[in-house]
C-alpha cells in the first residue's frame, strides 16, 4: 500500500494503540495518535498490560523514564503482544548514556519479538553494539551514515529498524528506505522522536512492513513541515504540529512523502 | 445557583482541587483547574494524601493510569475527604477494558463515598454493569440513550452520574438534566474527559448538587465553542481551550449554557 | 558575566540537565530547557540517577509529586552531583502543605550540597521556619518582604535561594538582587515556577553564582513578556512562552533585564 492507502486505511480501522511509555511525553504521544486517526490507551500496570496488549492494534515501548517495574510490565504486555501477533515497537531512549537503558533495551530485545525499533542515530548506535556517545536523550544529528547504521543495526538485532534524523533510514537488513521529510523545528520539541515511534505503531497496525515504517516516518515529516509554516518558534510549531497531522489527507501524503531506496 | 453565580463564586473562593489522577493529564487537568479560577494539587503518596486531601474544596479520583498503589492512595484519599466533607468525584477511565480497572473503581466506590462519577458511556455502563463495549479510553459515542444510562446509572451506583458525550446526562436517579454545549473538537484532544472531571470537581467545591455538576459540564462546553472558533484542529484547539476557560465570564456562561431537564 | 553573555555560553556550551521532577511539568521543563539552549534528561530509577547526575551539567530536584521512592532517588542523584562538582537545584514545591513535603525537603537538604532554592515565598518561608500559610502549589503573591525572606532564608539554609513572584529576589545571605521582569500571565498556568527552578540549572551550568541565578530568571522573565504580547490568555501564553525563550536573543536579554541590588 502507498502512505496515503496505509493513512486512509488506518483512519477506517482506527487501531487501539497501547502504549508504555515516559512520563514526559505521554499527553503527547496519546495526541499524536488521535490527530493521525487512532486511539490511544497507556496503561503499564502488570495485572493488566497482557489483557490491554493483547487487544491493541499494535504496542510502543519507550523507555525514556524507566524504572525496574515498568520494564518487567513492559516485557509482560511485549510476549502477551507477541502471542497475539500484535506488532510491538520499541524506542530505546538514552541508550548509551546509562547501563540501565542499555541493559533493559537489550533485555527487552531479547524476549519481546519487536518488529520496530526507533531511535536516533546514537541510540541505535549504541543498541546494535557500534562505537557512539550520547548526550541527554536528543538526537545530536550524528553523520549521515545513516543508511548504513540502519541496515547494520537491522542484522545485528534482526529486526526492522528506523533511525530518525535529518534524513530517516528504515531497514530490514536487506531493503533500506530514506525519507526525506521534516523540519528542523522537530528537533526543538521534546518528545519528536517518542512521537515518530508512536506514529510507527500507528501505521505497523496497518500493515506490518518496512514501507509502513518508512510511511509512518513520511507523515510525521510532511506534518512537520506543515506546522512549520507560520510557526514562530517551538511552542507555535508544537501546537501547529497536531493541527498538521489531523489535516493531513492520504492524497496530500502520496503527494509529498519523500520516501526513496537508500 | 446558576451556572453563572457558581462561576462566580468558585473565582472568589479558589478552593484547593486536589486530584488524583493519571500521568497522561496531570499537566492538562491542572491547566484547566488554573484556568476556571480554582488552585490545583496533585499528590498520591500514601503519606500526604490524606492531609492533603482533608484540606481541599474537592478530590478528584481518575484511574487512567492506575496501579495498586496509586488505588491504595486514591482510597485513602477518599476516605479521608468523606471524614472531612469534601465531595469526591470519580472518573472511571478505561473501566471495563481490562478487569483492573472494573475491580478498582468499584473497590473505590465501595470503600469511598463518591459524590459524582464522571465517565463516557461504554466506562458508565460498564461500572453500572449494563453490557457495553469499550476500545481505549475515548468515548465512542454511544447510541443516545444517555439519560436512562445516567439515570440507571445513578440508582445502581447510589451517587450522582454524569455521562459525557455530544450531549451530556446528569442525574442522581431521580433527577436528569442534560447539557447540550461543547464542540466535536473535544473528542480529537486526549484527557478532554479527564478536564470535565476536573471541572466537576471545581464546581462541586462550590456546591455539591446535580446542577452544580450539569454547570460545570456547560462551563467546559461553553468554553470548547469558543476554542473551537478559530481553531485549525486538535493544537490549535488545545491552546485556545485554557484561553477560553479563562474568559468565560459568568455573564455568558448563564446566557450560553444549555441545560434542561432530560 | 552579563545575562546576555551567560545565555550565549549557555547555547554555546549545551549542558545536560539532569531533572527528577514531578509528573505534571515534565514535558514543560524539557521544552523550557531546549528552547533555552540546553539539553534535558529525565530519570528517576535509582540504578542510573548517579551515572546520569555525574555526567550532567545541572541537576534539578523537584518535589511538586513526591514519594518515598523518588526522594530517595533525589538524594542519590544530589550526592553524587556534589561529589562531581555538579550544581544542584532544588525546588520545594508545596512546602508546608503537608509534612511529607516539609520532611522531604529538609532532607534533601541536610544530605545534599544545594547551590540554589527556588520557591514561592509561602514554600521559601516554610522551608526556612518562618510562619507562613500555603494553600495548594501556586504561588499566593505574599506581601513584598521578598528581600528580607530571600537573605533570611539563605541564612538559615546556608544556601543561595530565589524567591519568585512579582518581583523576585535572589539572596546568598549577603547580596541580595532583586529581578523586576515577568507577566502576571505565568501565575495562570502550572509550572511556572518549576520552569524557573530548571532555568535556574540551565544558567548555574555555565555558571554557579547569585548573578547566574538572578539572569536565569531574568531570562524566563523577559521571554514571559514577550509571550504576554499576543496572548488570548493562558493557553496561547503558553505555547508563545516556548517561542519567546527560543527567540530571546543575549542581546536582547541584556537590555531589558531588569536586575538590581534589593
Amino acid at each position: 500500500m502507498t502512505p496515503g492507502a496505509l493513512l486512509r486505511e488506518l483512519r477506517e480501522r482506527k487501531p487501539l494503540i497501547h502504549q508504555i511509555t515516559n512520563y514526559v511525553v505521554m499527553n503527547e504521544t496519546a495526541n499524536v495518535t488521535l490527530a493521525i486517526g487512532a486511539l490511544p490507551v497507556m496503561a503499564h500496570a502488570p495485572e493488566e498490560v497482557e489483557e490491554m496488549a493483547s487487544h491493541a492494534g499494535a504496542l510502543v515501548l519507550n523507555i525514556g523514564t524507566l524504572s525496574q517495574e515498568w520494564v518487567e510490565a513492559m516485557v509482560l504486555a511485549g510476549k502477551a503482544a507477541g502471542r497475539a501477533g500484535v506488532p510491538v515497537v520499541l524506542d530505546p531512549v538514552g541508550v548509551g548514556a546509562t547501563s540501565l537503558r542499555t541493559e533493559s533495551a537489550r533485555r527487552i530485545l531479547e524476549q519481546v519479538e519487536v518488529a520496530v525499533v526507533r531511535g536516533n542515530p546514537a541510540e541505535t548506535a549504541a543498541l546494535a553494539g557500534i562505537e557512539a556517545e550520547i548526550r541527554g536523550v536528543e538526537s545530536l544529528g550524528a553523520a549521515a551514515e545513516g543508511a548504513e547504521l540502519a541496515s547494520g543495526a537491522a542484522r545485528a538485532l534482526g529486526t526492522t529498524v528506523s533511525v530518525t534524523g535529518a534524513t530517516d533510514f528504515v531497514s530490514d537488513g536487506e531493503r533500506t528506505l530514506a525519507v526525506r521529510n521534516g523540519d528542523p523545528l522537530l528537533a526543538t520539541i521534546t518528545g519528536s522522536g517518542c512521537m515518530s515511534s508512536t506514529m510507527t505503531g500507528c501505521f505497523l497496525a496497518v500493515e506490518r512492513s518496512v514501507e509502513a515504517a518508512a510511511a509512518a516516518l513520511a507523515a510525521f515529516g510532511v506534518a512537520g513541515e506543515d506546522a512549520a509554516s507560520g510557526a514562530k518558534g517551538p511552542g507555535t510549531f508544537h501546537a501547529n504540529l497536531y493541527d498538521a497531522l489531523y489535516n493531513l489527507t492520504p492524497e496530500t501524503l502520496d503527494e509529498r512523502a519523500r520516501i526513496a531506496v537508500a
